[in-house]
């Protein structure tokens, strides 16, 4: 991506984190992002996941990906591996599109963007914020190192070309032949719950018969199409399959988490 | 309300949702707002409100009001009709005023701005984003038309009028003739609780005796004035009678919530 | 400092407040800043702060100063005394820092910045907006003020000098001579406990001892090297001992909350 030459305004930085709503430690991003990137904008993708969960962070990330802007630089910070020798990726994808996020399996959400034109392991030092505390990157080397992307400098000087094969995997739960494998990988507030099977996973006009334990779940089109209490499935906003109850939360109604099989048979 | 054709500057976008703080799914209407209104700015009214309550919704908004820049796009979605044949709305108030919202009785707690200059139901499915999830019209139906709103889209493009007598009333509990029906309708994250009794339904220079369950309540004028751990009644930052604790939580030392009665008598 | 005449855009806003994330306590003082600062940005240190905690307000006003950007208004809102006689306090460290809060004792936490070079009680009631709800400065006094420092106005105008040794004093408890006294203060939301012992604090090359009760803590560098369930000391994100276990909760998983002792020894 060629460096920005006339733009004085920085791209907006979009930030997924499991530091929590309202943390000090978004905030503290924030300003160093400020401090580097005079005027930025910042976009919270979301805050509240569950610690460390880099499951649902690659649920919202793909779920995000039709929404982006562009220009953007999207970074996210679900990093259990802080402080160990796990690399920061640098991810383009085309003019306007940068990801910036840990090698943890995340880049793999991102796939609907396609290949990435340029990849790059962020080691140059003369990027980070100093000293580098080994327990906040997110401050010290995400933060920074965004606010450089959101003013156009290049990839190529954050660090050494990194080989796709290379890449740490991604936990995330396959579906596997015959819809098998299907499980909860995502409780939301309301107690929704969604998994991953994916609606473009599934054979084009099947019908499926849906079980969670010994319960039969009807699929709806919304909520308002299910009885107050009812628990149905349905395509939810991620395009995955979700499990629901009508004004209530299936999560502590049905109590399943993160986890649970639900069976799945085309029909 | 005249489209805008000078100001490349889109007007700040008012959000109010029940997605919880740090949600993903306000970041992606947020998301929606960019890629639809370059450089628009948002400001988050609240998104902490329990889940699908429309009574607490409008009484932020109503508390919100007097505080609104001007110009700006209030949108509001608390929004438990979501996919059913519930209409959202679009309401000018003058120059500089708009607001969208879902037709499930929010509208009326704008009355402080009087009558809407006008009031469309927001049908042009032009102006949505697609495919629209039937469970996400804060980010496929809200978020692009109020990034149309905030760059100056003229109402009666959205849609039909609608009628004041056909809209959805709000389930506001009402205050009656002899201060009879005063009941808890939110508690904040300290605990306080805020009735339904606004400061202009009393008469002026009234004194109040106020009881909850068998314990008679001071009225105070601020938190300092209460010994810590007394129970007080005040007028709170909403214009509502409050119960409050000092130094603690009404709700949880009380043992009292949302739809609790609160005997209120001018003595 | 002298007022900026040609300067048409605001400084950035930085909130830290109790009110908690996605309140619309913090909602309506952002409207406040917007509608007396046309176009101002605000930037959340935290809203995430146990209630009127000031120990842990003061603990992330020191970890945030380094990341401040310049120029900025720092406006912090954590205020037990809120409607009492408590003094508003806005403080100038040079050109392009300002502070606003509460004489609470959280003007100690910027200690790092010097002594102010200006020092004022805000009791222009000019400057606020009214009618001044006696439950909420945060938003009728804070944000209208802070929205005029954003703009340049000048200190002198907010009211009178104050005498620093007027100044109410933070209950931050002191490590004493020889480690003593060094406890908790604050638990993020990874459950990982942080203590009033900053690095500064002690002797160059000492190596420490540390204990939790019956339970000694290995004092490593990261997260990562620690074993997955282990519990250990690190010098964390705020330049201050922690206590954490790794891949869990220190605070659920060693049952350790704010106040509890921590024993360290220089060996």
């Amino acid at each position: 991506m060629p460096p920005r030459s006339a733009s004085p305004r920085p791209w907006p930085v979009v930030l997924l984190t499991d530091f929590g709503p309202g943390s000090t430690y978004v905030g503290q991003m924030k300003l160093v992002l400020e401090s580097n990137a005079p005027g930025v904008r910042t976009i919270d993708l979301a805050h509240d996941l569950p610690a460390q969960d880099t499951v649902a962070a690659a649920l919202i990330l793909k779920g995000a990906l039709p929404c982006l802007p562009r220009p953007a630089v999207l970074c996210a910070v679900v990093d259990p591996g802080v402080g160990s020798a796990r690399r920061i990726l640098a991810a383009g994808f085309g003019p306007g599109r940068v990801a910036l996020l840990p090698d943890n399996g995340l880049l793999a959400a991102l796939q609907a963007w396609g290949r990435p034109t340029a990849l790059r392991a962020v080691t140059n030092a003369r990027c980070f914020r100093h000293p580098v505390s080994p327990v906040f990157h997110g401050r010290d080397c995400f933060a920074p190192v965004a606010a450089k992307l959101a003013q156009g400098f290049g990839l190529a000087k954050l660090g050494p070309a990194v080989q796709p094969s290379s890449l740490a995997p991604l936990p995330w739960p396959r579906v596997r032949a015959g819809l098998q494998g299907v499980r909860v990988i995502y409780a939301d507030r309301f107690g929704n719950l969604v998994t991953n099977l994916a609606a473009d996973a599934v054979p084009p006009g099947a019908k499926l018969a849906i079980r969670l334990g010994r319960r039969k779940l009807t699929l709806v089109s919304h909520y308002a199409e299910a009885r107050p209490g009812q628990a149905v499935a349905l395509w939810g906003s991620f395009g995955h399959l979700e499990i629901a109850v009508r004004d209530g939360s299936a999560a502590r109604i049905l109590k399943v988490g993160v986890g649970s099989a639900v069976a799945v048979r085309a029909v």
